[in-house]
């Protein structure tokens, strides 16, 4: 029988809406913070060449393999360029792994991103979900997890959907309990990059036999570009070559040659990097203070970084909530999509401008009335 | 047990010759024939509006599904926006339709491709080879491998690794057979647009309800760019939008772009294609002039286009040839790699330049003894 599968909620919603929605829903960069000049440049650059268009290596452009360990080297992470595996963006690293460990018990993050679930199901993973806590995960049910679980799928960094970011000590305590299990970990990591304070080390760094660590450009530089990687050792990437060629023969070596030049200049992706964690800190605290003045009820963790603050909207049914508030040209994500209550929301606050954040979270406010008696929301069924 | 897959024999030696060595190997365009300036203008274009960096829809960007749409629609195959998606290379819209249809049983031509033999094990696929004559495909056997096979898998445009092309008839017969069965038929075209003297039509063309027809720029264009697609009618193509989705959310929306801008110049790019055709046709005439000089008992038929030249060095292991070969800087694809004979050849003649044509083949003849008596070739233990 085949595998039906469904789409995801996010990416049918994005592509349904128009240009006038306020959208809170999909992972999407500012558009106005992409390094579009630079980009522009470096793409002319990098098409100098005709060996630019030519077929390339299955896995990657050498000399941007070679940058990628640089930057895990500059973070104390030794690597070598023998380690990368460049991806056509990190959906496709995870679907590699997953395909070669196809029916294997994995355990995750609930709740956890929409388009990793749907590559478990694809795969047939057998799904192992593990509460997470204000510390990052249960750990205790972390470990119970691994006895039925040979792989775990975490996003330590600013949590998909959750936003939370794991402490040290949750750390070093999944790490601790991996290596007794002898399972791999698959940590994914598109946004550690876009912190607020402090960057927290990876854990694939106290697991470096033990573990797949994904990256992408796609939350840094730009989505378009379609380039992901897999950072893991030459015994675990080895048996993924062949899939990766057999999937697409090999990533755009337009695009991998476009990042390789742009990369070239250190300092000036550095200084776009501090750009956008300053501008979307100053969102993050536009989109909480516009949250505690229209949605007071609204009970949240305020992110350390990310592009998402998850929370609950007490008594409210958010699918119910969001299938109102598209039709007034706003919409969000219902937690239950991601495994969550059915009364939690995430919301993404880097793609809108601080007008539209404002307005959006406005809209929201209209269909809800408060219950003064419970201080909770219910459902308005008003027309905007 | 985990499904150990092996990597395809030309890519990995692709990856291990250095650039002295003349390959007859892969099926690489010539270099010095890329539109390079026009894609690296078309490319600065496409990056001039930050839209292009952001994420795109699944099925493609829609102006270069409606370009695409308009190529079907002037060779008179019927074709809406709707009927198209864009996928990262025709590889992944092989894989994607092969793992919709997992475990399925799909009719193949032998020889074939070997990147689609990879997918067809990738998927669990049982595989029926039917073999080619000199009009094609053995139409008989073709029915009968129909009746265990729900799938038609074929390239009948300058066949990989045959070279051959089909006849209208047997064009004909294969759909009228497809129409009984009720299967379906992937339509592999990279090399349609590489004839030297003129079109044939698609078969698909006379079963759009029952067929995937793949196309892609990678021969045409550039092999770096990665832009292939799917057309197939609307029924065949929605479920398959999920797993394009899962696997890899989009191609890369600025390659897309990039091809996008190029075809806006019709005349341009018809100008190309001309051109292409042109020389690789001089290319072949010249190989095959060489052939006769220095490998006179190798026997062939004259392709019609495409980059393929395919035949037998009777009495001579060609796997035991190539192995020597690679030592003197030379090398081509053994014929049991897609599943041919022992002593079968593919000579790409696309990719090497007149001079390196002439030197390849004569270190390719020092490694050969003739057998006078018998009008064959012998290997001889040469060291170049």
């Amino acid at each position: 029988m085949k595998l039906k599968l469904e789409r995801s909620f996010i990416r049918e919603i994005l592509e349904h809406t128009d240009k006038n929605t306020i959208s809170f829903a999909g992972g999407l960069p500012d558009i106005s913070l992409f390094p579009q000049k630079a980009l522009q440049e470096s793409a002319y650059k990098a098409l100098e060449e005709p060996e630019a268009l030519q077929y390339g290596r299955s896995t990657g452009y050498e000399p941007l393999k070679e940058q990628i360990a640089t930057l895990y080297n500059k973070q104390g992470f030794p690597t070598e360029r023998e380690n990368i595996i460049i991806t056509s963006g990190s959906q496709q690293a995870l679907d590699i792994i997953c395909r070669y460990h196809a029916a294997e018990g994995i355990a995750i993050e609930q709740p956890s991103y929409v388009g990793a679930l749907n590559i478990f199901k694809l795969n047939n993973m057998q799904v192992n979900p593990v509460a997470l806590d204000e510390s990052g995960i249960d750990t205790e049910e972390f470990k119970k997890a691994l006895s039925s679980s040979k792989l775990a799928y975490l996003i330590p960094d600013f949590q998909n959907p959750s936003g939370g970011c794991y402490s040290q000590s949750s750390r070093e305590k999944v790490a601790k309990a991996l290596k007794q299990s002898g399972g791999i970990l698959i940590e994914d990591s598109p946004y550690s990059e876009l912190y607020f304070e402090k960057r927290e080390k990876s854990i694939s760094q106290q697991l470096p036999e033990q573990s797949y660590h994904l990256g992408s450009f796609s939350k840094v530089l730009a989505p378009a570009l379609r380039i992901g990687w897999i950072r893991a050792s030459k015994e675990l990437l080895e048996p993924l070559i062949a899939y990766k060629e057999i999937m697409d023969l090999h990533t755009s070596t337009i695009t991998q040659r476009v990042v390789s030049q742009y990369l070239k200049n250190a300092a000036g992706y550095e200084s776009h990097l501090q750009k956008l964690r300053e501008e979307y800190h100053n969102k993050m605290l536009h989109f909480t203070k516009q949250l505690d003045r229209h949605l007071p009820n609204f009970e949240y963790t305020t992110p350390k970084g990310g592009m998402f603050i998850y929370g609950r909207l007490k008594g409210v049914n958010t699918m119910q909530l969001v299938q109102l508030a598209i039709k007034c040209g706003v919409v969000f994500v219902p937690g239950s999509v991601f495994g969550g209550a059915e009364d939690e929301i995430r919301f993404n606050f880097t793609n809108s401008s601080f007008e539209e954040i404002e307005e959006g979270l406005k809209k929201l406010k209209s269909h809800l009335c408060t219950d003064l008696f419970r201080g909770s929301f219910y459902l308005a069924n008003r027309i905007c």
